[in-house]
């Protein structure tokens, strides 16, 4: 498979899990490795295996109405990062998924979702919420 | 220079240039490939090089007051990530930074920052902010 399409794949399945609430799923898309990392939105950043699966426990128990829309997937030898929107309802989140080939499998390393405008802003005009 | 502390230079080097609104040296802390990617808060993606450093132009035309705190930095092969908060007067952001060994430096390809809160939630009782 095309590593761009394989690295997409994974993206799907880790929206996909993460809409389901299938935390089993949502497991199998990490890395095994100890120092996975997840910056929820609003939340301090996650910085081991246990945090980071803990709060998709609490996360995947009411599985918002998530979807991935404009993932576009960028890939540097064995390792990969997605940068996507996600569809929550009416709002609108930016995403960073990085992933890593390990065992013959893509596997999420780290993400971090941050609230965004529907519209693009004017870059010579940072919207307000804009810190920087 | 160990890896983790090279990447972790190229990151100070990176806060460095923004909190100077040095545009030069954020151009040059930046890999040159035309595909780096940058979410700024509250922005859609910037998704090539022409747009992420207009937005760096306008955004250091009136540089901030940014630190940033805690940096973790992992390294995969040729290719890296830090996590870390900015502190931005009394707000404090997320971050994720990306890395790409270039031309015996490493160089940002991506940058995501996001609004935070300056204590850590309880992870079985997500933050209202938290949409997922």
């Amino acid at each position: 498979m095309d590593p761009i399409e394989a690295v997409l794949e994974c993206n799907r399945e880790f929206y996909r899990a993460f809409a389901a609430g299938d935390i089993e799923a949502m497991e199998a898309v990490w890395s095994r490795a100890e120092d996975v990392t997840c910056i929820h939105p609003g939340w301090q950043a996650l910085l081991d295996w246990p945090a980071v699966m803990e709060s998709w426990r609490a996360i995947l128990a009411a599985p918002p109405s998530i979807r991935c829309v404009a993932p576009r997937a960028f890939v540097s030898g064995s390792t990969a990062y997605v940068v996507c929107r996600e569809r929550l309802g009416n709002g609108t989140l930016a995403a960073t998924n990085i992933l890593r080939w390990e065992d013959g499998a893509w596997r999420m390393i780290h993400h971090q979702a941050g609230p965004t405008h529907s519209a693009a802003p004017e870059v010579s005009k940072p919207a307000e919420t804009a810190l920087h």
